[in-house]
């Protein structure tokens, strides 16, 4: 599948830090840089920009505030083709703490909203494209949203500057048809526009959801190496680039950072496919029940855990 | 998804035998046996009908057989909706050893062939038609086979009295494209018969290429329970039964059996998403070299495995 448009942006530092609160070593963050630098990949999502009066740092690992100092630890200048992205999420950044982008390693800020949050993104998304940012708006949980507020915001999002807007099945709770349909509706509200996938696992789909989006033409392509993210995790980025099969990517690299650095968290950390996760994005809910019963004893208890959702509803 | 022509066939103990040499406890294969009657699954393969010559029972475990007496001491005379299913190999059975359907709690037998055996298959399948059992035949290793031949094949197949064909992801090779063309292909060379799917989960599609085969009308979908099956298994039935949503089928017994039996198992058979099975899959290779790959001290080291795949190239 080669179509030049096509970039692949990388979020396992990202979505993989909601498992650990971003407390990962540098060493590791450094090695998911340079195979991505080596692979060819497109952009690195390498943690959230959040203000520090939103979060502590006695809870948090740095990823979660991508301050300069901690950047340029790992990166350097980022003197690479690679393009660093941050994500922000409404409410817990104030836009005085993002630098102008001549005085950052960031390239991009992808600002995550829910649908009540439109206009609120689209604010700060302009502010940051003022400041010089490539920017996305990405719409979360969007399987929840009923079609007539999500038809109001898309109208909103295509009267906004950003550029770039994404489908994110927050929940994993999307088959292909779903996929489909919302491309196609975003492409329709959102004329001149890219769009971009970000697929969650719960049900093993998140690849072949990616794969129906690209074919419908959206261009920016989320995934994590080893699919590592927040509860069933994210499109495993070593299935997509196979997959693509674009002279610019590299597989090796990335074969070499999961063996040494990725699959080696998997001991500590309990992302993938999991009943519990299944569960929540069959019943199209927040994982966040889910991951709760994954952190507790009663984890394998798949049946209590189903019959427990079952009263919630 | 409902259609009332659509059948789900288990067959955790037949393709997760594959992993373990049959070598299952009447326990666990009783278990399989009961969630599937509970759970309204409407086929239940229990292993291979092969002759006492072709393989040593000190070697492998007695669902390599299906000996009547094997199969009755699980099920009795399963008086119930279920039907049980054997896979019959080319070559590794004489007819002679397969008994009359009356005689046997057995209910189908499906042919497994690869494209060279297409006339021994229908010569052996029709045997089992007159023996009085239901009969598929199932085309393995259709990803390698060069379309002139294929359609030869289909071309055989079609003449014969065999209801049911299988299209089989032998490699876990296929993406939903390559899924959409053969589906299309078997309906238009094989009219007035019933298409079945077969899905390996090499690329993490096998539960979207089932989707995408039923949607084209294929009616007999094949699943194992967590998807246990040989390499990176099968599309994992307790997903497959959440998407059908059909009021015919319960997705709590299978939890149940999961949670009590078979995730258990994983602690000492390694099925599943691993590196090595996703690059035989995306190299359109059989996987035995990544089966031995997994067996080995080497395991971990993706990197190496993907240069020595490359060198065979």
């Amino acid at each position: 599948m080669y179509r030049k448009e096509i970039k692949v942006l990388d979020c396992t530092v990202r979505d993989g830090g909601l498992m650990n609160k971003w407390l990962f070593s540098d060493d590791f963050v450094r090695a998911v840089y340079q195979a991505c630098v080596t692979a060819g990949i497109d952009y690195m999502e390498i943690g959230y920009k959040s203000s520090e009066s939103a979060f502590s740092r006695d809870e948090v690992g740095p990823w979660k505030f991508c301050d300069e100092a901690d950047l340029r630890r790992i990166v350097g200048d980022n003197d690479t083709p690679l393009k660093l992205s941050a994500m922000a999420d409404i409410g817990r950044i104030d836009p005085d703490d993002i630098p102008d982008a001549r005085d950052s390693v960031l390239d991009m800020i992808r600002v995550a909203c829910y649908i009540h949050q439109v206009d609120k993104a689209i604010v700060l998304a302009e502010t940051c494209m003022e400041k010089g940012y490539e920017v996305s708006i990405n719409l979360m949980a969007v399987s929840k949203v009923n079609e007539m507020e999500l038809d109001e915001g898309l109208q909103d999002i295509s009267k906004c500057k950003v550029p770039i807007v994404y489908i994110v099945d927050s929940f994993g709770s999307m088959y292909s048809q779903n996929i489909l349909h919302l491309v196609q509706k975003y492409q329709k509200a959102l004329p001149g526009k890219t769009l971009g996938i970000h697929a969650h696992n719960n049900m093993q789909l998140a690849m072949s959801n990616t794969i129906t989006a690209l074919t419908e033409n959206c261009n920016m392509l989320d995934a994590t190496l080893l699919g590592m993210g927040r509860g069933a995790g994210n499109c495993p980025m070593e299935i997509l680039i196979a997959f693509l099969k674009n002279p610019k990517y590299r597989l090796l690299p990335l074969l070499d950072v999961i063996q040494n650095h990725i699959q080696p968290l998997q001991e500590n950390i309990d992302w993938g496919y999991h009943i519990p996760y299944l569960i929540t994005g069959a019943l199209n809910e927040h994982p966040r029940s889910a991951l709760k019963w994954m952190a507790s004893e009663k984890k394998d208890d798949f049946v209590a855990f189903m019959k427990e959702m079952h009263d919630y509803e």
